[in-house]
């Protein structure tokens, strides 16, 4: 019998860019499906800013068809007003996720690089590096996408820390 | 021939509870339509909550099919994980608006205070006095459907101060 296919799709929210990264997973494989960005006009209001967010992740829901949605629970506590602007694009990511009667997922930063490099307070970049190994990709995706698949990597591995030891192999030159 | 009348939704965004006010602007008149809260289950997670919110105001919006929706622009700083939280539940209002084509107007609590009561500064129960004056209200409406049914009345007036001396006529028992 062949393994469930679960297609995840991971958001890493914001006002500007909102990334997206979309994965299989096939019994204990994880292939890459598809990422990128959804872009605002910072010259926009608010309200079509976040309409902007909704249609977005509207149509790649329906262009996908993800069973589950991941999304980080970004903190960035620069100041209340951005903080407050931060929530409601992070409000409208999650909007777009239920009107689609999906489940959301949420997992903290730490959770996620806990969870794909091993360690709760990785760098961006280790994380970029880890997401481009364990998906084999060719390329390098953005930092925005990035962020959104390794979400979505979290929430394969149910948010463990499933590849705890892999990085450190990685680190030192012993390969995937 | 007559006014045109404009039907106006105005919200006071809030996770636990969001109110709603809805009035007609016929002309100078303002007449009453409805009001009330949606209140979310505090011991659901985040997506769910949301949820509740954008169902409840697109139930509200296609039940009353209002023209223009007016939004607080709430701020309460008590901290940073509370004002994310808020951000969240303004944010799926919004959507609520938008995903209607609903175009929405944003007014900060000073500017309805100050176009309903003429200060600033005034107090709830000031506002809500001055509500239930101008809209001819038989019952006290709750604090959320008053704080709402003030935004509403704010955009009905252009955000302009057009009761800037009303309230203290009231004050001083001259009556409206």
């Amino acid at each position: 019998m062949d393994a469930e296919k679960i297609r995840i799709l991971g958001i890493d929210p914001g006002l500007q860019v909102t990334g997206f990264g979309i994965i299989d997973k096939i019994g204990n494989q994880m292939i890459y499906v598809s990422s990128g960005r959804i872009k605002t006009s910072a010259d926009s209001k608010l309200p079509p800013r976040l309409k902007q967010i909704l249609d977005g992740l509207n149509r790649i829901i329906s262009q996908h068809t993800p069973h589950h949605v991941a999304i980080e629970q970004v903190f960035v506590n620069i100041n209340p007003k951005s903080t407050l602007l931060l929530g409601q694009a992070r409000g409208a990511a999650v909007c777009a996720a239920v009107l689609n009667d999906l489940e959301v997922s949420e997992y903290t930063a730490l959770q996620i690089k806990q969870a794909v490099v091993g360690n709760g307070h990785a760098r961006k970049e280790q994380v970029q590096e880890m997401v481009i190994r364990l998906l084999r990709l060719e390329g390098k995706p953005g930092m925005d996408a990035s962020d959104a698949l390794a979400c979505a990597i979290c929430h394969a591995h149910g948010g463990l820390g499933a590849f705890a030891n892999l990085y450190q192999h990685i680190k030192h030159g012993r390969g995937v």
